[in-house]
């Protein structure tokens, strides 16, 4: 059994904790969240111990390993904390907005080898992992193009909104993860989002959509669609187009009930509500795959650097909307 | 060009005008109907010939073939003057709603090699000739287990149910055929029809919903499920299961429009309304059959002996309403 | 928390363990099996005790439920025994093979108020539950038609078909309870069995595939179709139609995927293989739905005359294979 | 009765014959191509009159309206003559590769109230004319997202890619008039094309995939993606997102058949080849249009105006791929 504490005990922080108590080689030891409230009530939950002090868990030498899904802002800190007191990480996306701090961390650390891996719990759902699985086992050929659609049933409250970094640093970056997960590095980047001029300055802040172009280094096209609302639930969707044929992952319904009548036919419920409904499976998934590489020993997949790629092309569509530009990186 | 004389101009009459004009080696010569307006109206959009007296087709040695499409108690006398006269027939089901009529008519007839075929349209729906295609190539193993659904959007007009024999042979006489199509010679019948005791002594004049099962003479089962109204449209579809698979043929929409909206998702317009539209396809595909087998002096097939074989089917399915019996027969 | 003790360790019996072990409101405490070696094994997995002796479970005074998973012949005693131990009882299903056996044992514990639910698991199902749910609600007007598809992937092994009792005792009885979950009482059955003759002098016991039909005491009708093999997986679907629309339950997939190739589109992957994958949602909320009737002293349902109801179906099925007719039941 | 005369007896010719014989209200009554044998064999085949000579047709005073179907470097020399002699014209797509010619010709026709119609099929497609209607009717609310997926079974000869400009005027141009009729008028225009550096300097002559990104003059975002090849046949996909929900039109299946293996469920059969399978019911919707606009005088839409509107689009996607810049257009 893998000790797990956990740093965070909002929404995201109630789905580790609950996702670690019920895991068969994981057990939840402490919830750390300066709001004391919130850590007692979580921890009370699942016979966890609650603080508020980040270094009591980190001294705790019955600790094997920490999940990060507090704030963006305390994330850095945290990864360098727990790192030096030997712990394995779980941190949440984004590793954090600035890429001189995310920088400054990797320098940082890198000398203790570090184990951290980024929370991208899509690699884990199981519908886009058997697309990656069938891809990478040449079902359609040569992948050639992917489309990622990825809208949200509605937009996060004003203040999350407002220390979020914008459409791409906070929503789409997951796609940008997606894509490298499929196609290797990017080059290339292009975005457009509307409204138009949205987010003053920086272009991006307060885009309700955005549509993103990609390029692999390997010459491969992507395209990323996103929303931030959908009155339909929360819209996830792959396609990967090959030389030798295509698979597509849809979203998922409650169950497969469909109904038949005069007003229409074939008609499903609508689609699971929100990432915690639909990606129950894949937080499950990553965990077990974390708890499975920290006690093997494996380098955790995807990690620091992996978040860092992420962040690079979410600057360079803030770049793009910016100057109208497809900007080049790596 | 094969020339054709249409018999009756109703609503099933208007079809096979349409159909005989514009198909690519049919030419419509005749409408036949004792109603003359009728007769003219429909004869005039096609630039045919109009006529109240079936001997004044029949007596035009222009005329190769003739549609039966006039009421249900003139096919017989229609299919022997016609079979007398040396034209090719192509007679709408029933033949007949007694069975010793259709076997007089047989004997009357059998000696001039006569070249009858019953219009059990469905054999040439594209999707249901399909799945007899692929079962036939093997494609499912031996096929095991046949199952057809059949609902008419909506019960038919009192006047038309008074002289339609009842659900079994007016509606389930299409399925009846449809499972000879199949599986071959049936062996065993039984039927519920419902509301409980429909129909008066016969037992199944009025039924709204029959439900009938089947035995092939090689041991083969077969699920018909009738009803005469349904809220979404003609619900028309077939389930052939097999030791290897399944084969399925849906019911068709109008597009492939699908919407997703908070009341639900994947929603397509419901299905085609009804025999017109949804066997459009069959209907021609049948008459270009029926003037190949013409031309080529082949038999056309289905013949007379399997319009009898439908009818012995519903009168076994009318007997074990009304006894509560499986029936036996052939 | 509902202190549950388990009878029986073979497969079903480890579905129950593992769902009573982790569900929120539940505990294991027990678990009998005459085969020492399995009980100890399985109670072990689960900190739980194993013992040999049902008489050591029913004495303890902290057992508050027991389930009973062993054979069908000790489903009986073992009512018996928990009824007169004071203990609530989820049974698996049938009761029993004989209806005779059945009545007595009802008559011996009717008195002692006995808290017995049978384990008609689909009712429970997510899928079929919402469409009775919504047919409850009625949304698709008045019930008229209901289809039921239920077929196993693989025969079982033939030690365990020589005492199930044949397809309509094992495996139809789970659709006899799902007609009656939606049709209320059934008045009239009858049956056909492939291959013909199947079974011996019973007519069922051998049988590959059957087809029931049924009407229920107001007058609706009910098609099953069974078949012990089948090349795609589990095939477990209901169809109910209305007099306003149909409402479907189709099978589950293992996940959303579709592949697109030159050899066909819209391909997803055979379905969930067998009831463990298929029903695993339908037995945890089976059991959920059991331990709530229990604290809350509600009787819980489907109870033993439910499942007293589906043998005498069974029964009729096999007599209306035996003699050819329609059996009147209720 | 609309007398038509068709110029080219190509394939695309070929379609337009045959709707234009075939449709209720149109009569074909001469071909005209350079090639006297393809007249000759096409106008035999449908009882018209061929010729080598323009004027022969444009001199006809029975003529009321010319198809051109020839290849796109005669389009301008014929919309010309037959606007000079009064015809109503429906020429195939583009009208012209050079923007400066296509601006010339209408500067020089504009003066004599031209009746010209561009042959932008899809505008008739069944399921896409239907999407745009319900969009028209509010049943998404405002239209935020347009997503086009047009990908075609495999490339063309290399004679015919040779000539045809490119993949954004040749393959593309259909999708930028699809996103005009949806969206209006386009204002900024991103483009990228692979393989990486394909076409020479032109940036587009031979690319396999492009991806395009529009924005509309009120803001909205539009995606294409466009394939020379696609292993499971022509893939003409819409998906129009509203901020009430989604509407999409997918594929063609030649019939509504589904197999069920154990290599897979729910299998379809290749969606239909290519546009003359799929855009069968398009063209003849088309061409009823385009006759009945002539015969009640309406000016027939899509028009010259919009047959430019989307090759500026398509050099705008050139400009893009070789300067890698968002091309502001209007």
């Amino acid at each position: 059994m893998l000790d797990i504490a956990l740093f965070g005990s909002g929404r995201i922080g109630r789905v580790h904790a609950d996702t670690i108590a019920t895991g068969p080689r994981t057990r939840l030891s402490w919830v750390c969240d300066p709001v004391p409230d919130a850590a007692d009530r979580l921890a009370g939950q699942y016979g966890a111990k609650a603080t508020r002090k980040a270094e009591e868990v980190l001294t705790d030498p019955a600790v094997d390993a920490v999940v990060i899904a507090s704030p963006t802002p305390t994330h850095l800190d945290l990864i360098t904390a727990a790192t030096d007191a030997g712990k394995a990480v779980l941190c949440e996306k984004p590793i954090d907005l600035d890429l001189e701090r995310v920088d400054a961390c990797w320098e940082r650390i890198a000398g203790s080898d570090p184990r951290v891996m980024i929370g991208f719990n899509r690699r884990f759902d199981p519908a886009f992992a058997e697309i990656h699985a069938r891809v990478a086992a040449g079902e359609i050929g040569r992948l050639e193009h992917l489309v990622i659609t990825s809208r949200d049933p509605e937009p996060p409250p004003a203040e999350y909104a407002a220390v979020a970094g914008g459409i791409f640093r906070d929503m789409t970056i997951h796609d940008f993860d997606m894509a490298r997960f499929f196609l290797g590095d990017i080059v290339e980047v292009h975005a457009m989002a509307a409204p138009v001029g949205a987010g003053g300055p920086e272009g991006s802040g307060e885009a309700d959509h955005a549509v993103v172009t990609l390029r692999s280094a390997d010459g491969r096209l992507c395209q990323i669609a996103n929303s931030r609302s959908c009155a339909f639930g929360y819209d996830q969707r792959i396609e990967a187009f090959g030389t030798d044929g295509m698979l597509q992952a849809a979203n998922r319904t409650p169950t497969t009930v469909r109904a038949y009548t005069a007003a229409g036919v074939e008609t499903a419920s609508p689609y699971l509500r929100f990432f915690l409904e639909r990606y129950q499976d894949a937080y499950r998934r990553e965990l077990e795959y974390f708890a499975e590489a920290v006690e093997s020993g494996t380098p955790p997949s995807p990690g620091y650097a992996d978040g860092r790629a992420a962040l690079v092309l979410a600057d360079a569509a803030r770049e793009s909307v910016r100057t109208g530009r497809t900007v080049t990186v790596g």
